[in-house]
């Protein structure tokens, strides 16, 4: 995890731009303090409680990165109110007419950034709509709200396959947040803040010309689906499930090993099955975190996961005795991250350092 | 939910077997209470958490239906010292050797049932095997363990389709544990309790001749899947997510509305894609629970859900605006409710009538 923190933040540093990491992956404390620059922040959440328990930590700078409904504000207040500049996102003149009314009402302006919908891919205004834009835009600025900026999120980017296409995505997003940054301006209105990012375009962006922050959250842990993506090594993979072997079924086809983690542990995200390996629900390791062979968790129920070799796959699979340990490498650490309530860190040795705890909800 | 129970339990009332639902769906005391015949069970787990946590609130009967691994033997000898009759399943000689082996170092029997494999899904013992089942058996009762009996479930039955494929899986199912059992007490040997139980078998077994009880969970919620089996009508799905609407993209395939229920609130399950009808990640209802139209949740990510109308649909889509609430209701009630840690409890009304707290992990 450290080098993996190390390496986004050399590369951002790089390109002559400020990190603004997503702790929606790891909604851990201690995690949050590894990632961010400084214990205040900035960082980037997908929730309120996220920023709830953030702040009760100390962090003082949060983008709330998914639109905002307008009966969430209220909290926003309660926490602007705390001294915390949490900022919110939106893609509509509903939206921000909520939040400049409920800014006017606060006697406060809550800072909002304009989402721009880069790839197709999910929220934002559309780069070819820039009266909406603008006319949001306006609407902050001009009635008790505060435009901060624009945001986009290259979504698509996790279906990019190869480099260039990453470089592509990554230049993608580039430009139509400057270009949006572009609109706002020439009409005379705030765009201090130019948001761009995901996990692959940050690793992928050649430059980031006109870019003020770069958001990104998988990063810290990586996952099989980035490595499939080529943004990582297996190696570079920081997180993993800890298994028990429960029971073979010898006569099955390509044997199957039984372990006591079954989707309840490792999610039931699949998101190797659109890549060219598919890793089934996660691949195997022994306890160091190297791949046993090409044994994957091919079928899961809530409280089993079946061990089987990955079809086609050649590799001798190791035996398994009944109470063998394994490590499970998981294709989305978003995802499996949250089945659990705490990290066993790790730090080279099977000794567990320390145990941070990690918190789920809204 | 009431209903439900209701229901199983009359089915199995006029059946002449006993219940022990299975609270790995619900992990909450007061569902469990709901569920149980009485305070003190009986009861069946997926995790040595959800015994710990049910022993804690009087429940005194349970089965860990998991193959037990040898190394969580200590915290099950803790449970039953503190008077909680919780037995294990196990599918092998090494296990039976390793429970054995712990009852003799404690003094007292630790009680096993045999699992049994009645249509190649998951674990246990195949049916093909006797001498298998004759040598665990004979270990277990001999060596200081506890035979209880034998326990299968019709894993494949969540997959089968129609009424005579899911009454074919319950005699199967039936009919592996009492063959099983007939092994067992051909050679002298005890079999007490014939267990057996899924949801699907549980409402579709046209009688349980030989069984002494049924394992079912999922019954007290329903969900799509079960929806889509036929086991339950929409009407009997007892939980749903709340999702308030964060924004429009009407020109997208369809138009697109999005909520602020993702992933990390439905679950990455896509159980119904298997099935006639695909329900994408959640069906969308009103707040009454009533589908509005045909809309589905159709993507998701972490925090964002992408309601559109199900492909091949004619039901025009109710407009949503900024704001709209909305229920959700899951593929898979399991996946979902493990998303949460608490239930917001209705009776008929908007009001909500009570927290109930849930619980997660291992």
């Amino acid at each position: 995890m450290e080098r993996n923190l190390q390496r986004l933040a050399a590369r951002m540093a790089g390109l002559g731009v400020a990190l603004r990491p997503h702790l929606k992956t790891c909604k851990s404390v201690e995690v949050a303090q590894c990632m961010m620059v400084s214990r205040a922040g900035p960082a980037t959440v997908s929730t309120l409680r996220e920023a709830e328990e953030f702040a009760a930590a100390g962090v003082r700078d949060m983008t709330y990165a998914v639109g905002i409904s307008p009966h969430k504000l209220d909290r926003v207040i309660a926490l602007r109110a705390q001294g915390v500049d949490l900022s919110v996102i939106l893609d509509s003149f509903e939206q921000a007419e909520a939040v400049a009314a409920r800014s006017r009402a606060y006697g406060l302006p809550i800072p909002a950034l304009i989402e721009i919908d880069a790839d197709g891919h999910r929220a934002g205004v559309r780069p070819g709509a820039p009266e909406l834009l603008r006319a949001i835009g306006e609407l902050l600025a001009s009635r008790g709200a505060e435009l901060r900026g624009v945001l986009t999120h290259a979504g698509a980017s996790y279906h990019a396959h190869g480099a260039s296409a990453l470089e592509q995505a990554a230049e993608g997003e580039r430009a139509a947040a400057v270009a949006a940054a572009a609109v706002l301006r020439s009409a005379g209105l705030p765009c201090p803040v130019v948001s761009v990012g995901s996990t692959p375009t940050a690793h992928f962006a050649r430059h980031l010309e006109g870019v003020t922050e770069v958001r990104a959250g998988v990063y810290a842990f990586f996952d099989l689906v980035m490595a499939g993506l080529g943004v990582c090594g297996l190696d570079d993979i920081a997180l993993s499930v800890l298994a028990t072997v429960i029971g073979h079924q010898p006569n099955q086809n390509g044997g199957w090993t039984l372990t006591d983690a079954g989707w309840m542990a490792l999610s039931r995200d699949r998101g190797t099955a659109a890549q060219a390996v598919d890793q089934g629900y996660g691949l195997v390791c022994d306890l160091a975190g190297q791949p046993l062979g090409e044994l994957i968790v091919g079928e899961a129920s809530q409280e089993h996961g079946v061990l089987v070799p990955r079809p086609g796959s050649v590799a001798p699979a190791p035996p398994l005795p009944l109470g063998a340990r394994v490590r499970i490498l998981p294709n989305h650490a978003c995802a499996t991250a949250a089945q659990f309530d705490r990290y066993h860190v790790l730090n080279g040795t099977p000794a567990v350092e320390a145990l941070w705890p990690r918190f789920n909800g809204w």
